[in-house]
Formats: structure tokens, sequence, C-alpha cells
């Protein structure tokens, strides 16, 4: 049973998986779809009710059927390196690989639509509210007006974009910004704004969910921090990430989180208050986790490569040690 | 309790079953997404931990806690009229307006999420051979000796596009074509070919399915028809489209299909041999039924009406009625 790893070249984060992977002799094909259809080939036969498919990839050939699971890391837009790219190439061989591997019995991390669902951040909101999270409050308006009022209710906000990184090419990443007190709402009828109260935060939390295992890492705001620097990703690295214990209330609520969204793997970021409130900011179904391992020491390409393997736990069992980030310490 | 109707303003196909809405009194809102920032406004605030949405189109305000369902028909790209359009205010509006409604409670026809899958051919076939549908000899290859050895069992062939319409503007449906006996496969490595087995069909059926009502209509093929017009959209309009009664097990198939897609509406084609075998064409997740409609008198529109506005018995229920075209002749 193989593993599948859908990803560019150059990526040095899948590399500290394929590592553990390999180390347990784990079989793994490493593709990327933008390589179709010169170094990759595919070919699937629906017959007398059957279904037998094919991928080849760096000479050789792998089964669909004998797929374990299949890592959707950042694979190219398909058949993009080809000599003439064309748009229309690129969406047939798209559907003819992932509609072919949709039909398959792998584990996805992430499923291809539970990822395009998960990047929308008004449902983010929704969803953590319903899973017992605390969410700050937050507007998303074209109405001034609307925006006026909650300003007045809540008069120290941050900005920040309702889709995240600006579709330009390579994505940009747009800062959350904090709104001046007498800031004209006036242009928030031009284009949907989202509002937040801005937390005061003590501390910038990130957890990483990898299946049941919940890994948390926590960076101390410096007591001299600007208060308008509010977007950790743009921040001084002055304190280090250092792993945390999730609080067992956050761990309910991150779980109900991932089973509700079919996650198998989500970056959340949380912001920590005086009161030690750990409030959702955003799940990022395909955030970054390099950095924090690298600060932490804490195994989270081993537990990927572990998932990736299915000998992770099941749901319900013997999570109690995934839970606290304690045991990397 | 309102019906939220996403299409573009010039929709005859909408009107119909506006027309069919209004007559019940049930309220409806319809709108373009692309008039989002102009015509259409949108407001969310999530405060301690609930939501409360609005939107606001036509001079009316309704609350999306209030919607009980959202028909997603023909919208336009969000915010694609203001007077100067951009990629990123699209992916911004797009995501506050469909990030907001995905969080709701409202029934969907369909739900983007299941439109998108659906649209996945490769994903269609194997899940129509999983519910018992037949599905005829297909093969989906970049490889060219694949195309040779399937020809050889196969040889009375179509070709057809993995990924459905050409992807220009307008898209342009790109008709299924017989594949000549002394084809050369060698291009088959430049690009994912689907080739398939030609049914030697005596009618096209046409099966519209709204939640679980199915309305079937049939057309017989002409004795002097040309073998090599395979394609019903391109074929001269000859003979009419009937009401034709559904065999039990292809309801039985049609339904476990649209349970597992997560389908509220789908338009099946099928071809059906010397034998009566209906053979699994297609699902069309947004088929047009107006033409069939109109040819037949089966009353698409009024169902899809019904179920909008939550009237439709419950899955398993009186379903006996729904499964009989012939109830409509």
């Amino acid at each position: 049973m193989t593993v599948l790893i859908l990803t560019s070249e150059e990526d040095v984060t899948a590399d500290m998986v394929v590592v553990h992977l390999n180390a347990s002799g784990v079989p793994v094909v490493r593709l990327d779809p933008a390589d179709l259809t010169g170094g990759v080939a595919l070919s699937g036969e629906y017959v007398h009710g059957a279904f037998r498919g094919h991928l080849w990839a760096s000479g050789r050939l792998v089964g669909m059927e004998g797929l374990r699971s299949v890592w959707v890391r950042r694979p190219g837009v398909p058949a993009s390196r080809v000599p003439e790219p064309s748009d229309w190439l690129s969406e047939e061989s798209s559907q003819a690989l992932y509609g072919m591997l949709r039909g398959t019995d792998a584990r996805w991390m992430n499923h291809p639509d539970a990822s395009h669902r998960a990047r929308h951040k008004p449902w983010q909101l929704r969803l953590a509210q319903r899973c017992g999270l605390p969410v700050p409050a937050t507007l998303i308006t074209t109405f001034p007006q609307a925006a006026r009022e909650f300003a007045a209710r809540f008069p120290d906000l941050v900005v920040k974009p309702v889709s995240g990184a600006h579709p330009q090419e390579p994505p940009r990443a747009v800062p959350t910004s904090r709104v001046a007190p007498d800031t004209d709402f006036t242009a928030v009828a031009f284009g949907p704004t989202l509002l937040q109260r801005r937390v005061a935060k003590r501390a910038d939390v990130r957890l990483t969910a990898v299946g049941e295992r919940l890994l948390a890492a926590r960076k101390v705001t410096p007591p001299d921090a600007d208060p308008d620097e509010v977007d950790v990703r743009f921040a001084s690295a002055a304190t280090p990430w250092t792993p945390v214990e999730v609080p067992p209330r956050v761990a309910e609520g991150v779980r109900d989180y991932l089973r509700q969204a079919e996650l198998a793997y989500g970056a959340f970021d949380f912001a920590e208050d005086a009161d030690g409130t750990w409030w959702f900011l955003e799940c990022n179904q395909s955030g970054q986790f390099g950095f924090v391992e690298v600060e932490t020491g804490q195994p989270i390409a081993r537990t990927i490569a572990e998932w990736l393997a299915g000998q992770e736990p099941e749901a319900g069992t013997a999570c109690g040690g995934g839970t606290s980030g304690a045991l990397y310490r």
C-alpha cells in the first residue's frame, strides 16, 4: 500500500515527511501534476462494473487501488509544464487525475473538496462558533453604515482580507492591520470588508492538528511590542515558538471543527488574551508547519507520516497523548 | 422563509420556476452575484457566538437565517459588473457571499461543493458503477499502447472530452465523436483521452432528478439515423422527446447516485440499446431542463419549485408516485 504525495519538486517540507516514510519502509510515490503529460502519465479503465487505474511517475507504475493515502501538499497546475500549455489541457488533465483518484478508497490529507470549503473564512468563523471556540466579534459587510455602527460598538478593530492571499502570481499574503479610530468607512461599499475586534494578546498560538493529534506552540508577545503589529506573520522574531499544552475545552472544539470540516490536517491560529483565553482567528488547511517544527522540536512531520501510513490511532481512542504538546518538550 | 435564486438576469428557465413559487405565495429573492457590489449588497455579523447576516437586492433586505433554500442556477462571477472588475474583488466577494451562505441552514440545489465534485466525469463513471448502473466500457489514458489494446478489445468506440465543455468564453460543448477503425493513437500521449464503447442505441434517455422525484423522457433514434451521429445534443430533431417510465432498478441506482453525490438536482443521460438496457453516459448537475419540459409537458419547473419551497416528500416516503413518468403523460 503506497502513499501518494502530490507536490512540486522543490518542497523541503514534503522532504521532511518523506524521510520518516522511507525510514518506516512505507512505499511512497511523489509526483507533481504539472508534469502531466511529460514525466507523469495515467490510465484508468472502467469495464464490467469495476475500475482499474494506474499512475506512472519517476519510472514507476503504481496501481490506484493500492493507494493507502493521498497527501495534497503543493501540487502544480496539471499539465502546466508541457511545451504548449493551455487551460483546456490543464482542465482535461485535472479532471482525469483528480477524477480517478476521487473514485479510489484512499484516505486524503486533505480531500480537495474539504480544502476548498475550508478556505471560506466566513464559513470558518461560523463553524468555530458552532464548535464552541471563542471568536472575536467580526463584521463582513459592504454597508458603510454597518461598518460605522460596528466601530462604535467595538472601537479597537483590525481589518483583514475576506479571502486570504491576494491572487497574484506568486500569491501575496495581505497583512492584518489595525483600523485607525477616525477611519472613514465610505469605501466599504466598493468591496466586502472584514472588520474584527482586536484581541489585546499576550501570545500567539499555532495549533497544528494531524488527524486526532494536536501539537500547539506559543509565541509570547514582548511587553514592549507595538500594538499596531497585529499580524504574527509579519512581526519581528524577538521571541521563539515554544510547545504549549492545549486546554481540554479547546482540544474538544478543535477536534469537533476538524470532524465537521472533514479535514485531516489543519493549522489553527489563536490569539491568547490576558485571561488566557484562546481566540480563534483562522484555520489554514494547508498551513506551513516547518518553522514550528524547527523552533519547537515538535514531531509534526513524523506525525503526518504516521497518519499517511495509516498508523495513527482511530478517532476516540488513545488520543490523550496526542493532546498534549508537553509530551514533546 | 424565502427562496434565494442565484442566477443571471436573463434566464427563462429560472423564470419558469419563479412563476410556480409566486403562484404558491413563497417569497423569492433573485440576484446575480455579478451585481455585487452595485445592485447587490451583503452584511454579516459574528458576535457572542451567533451569526446574523443580510442580503440586499432589488431594493429588498432579506435575513440569511430566514432562507429556506438556495438555488444555484446560473450565477455570474461575483462583482464582475463593477466599473473596474478584478480577480481580487471577485475572490473577496465570492468568499464573502458563499462563505456566509455556507454557514446557514438553508437547503441547496445544488451545494457548490457537490456541484464541483459532480463535474468530474471519471468520478461519475465510478459512482455509477458502484450504484449498479450499467456503464459502457471506458478508458481514460495518456498511454497510446493502452488505447490501442482497448480499441482491439472494443473496436466500435467514441471519443469525448474528460472534462465536458471547452473553457472558452462562452463555453463551447465538444461533441462526442466516433473513432475511425484505423485511428493512430500516438497523440494520446499529449493529453488524457476518454474512449468509450459506442452503444448501438435505439433511443436517448434524459432523466431529470429533483430530490426523490424522477422524470424521464425518451427520444427514439430514427432507423435511418447516421451511426456517426452519436451525440444527441448535435443530432437532428427528427423525433420528439416523450415521457417514459423509469425501470425500478434504474430508479434505485439513480437515487443511490444522488444520495452519494449529495445532489438535489441532476440531469442523467442514458443510451438505450436494443435490449432495452439504459447505459449511463453522464449526470450533469446543472443540466438544462427547459427543452424537455416544453416537448413532454413534464412538470419539471413545478417540481423544482416544490423542492425549493420544501414541500417535497422526505426521502423514502411517498416516492412511488414520483418514480413514474407515466403520471405526467
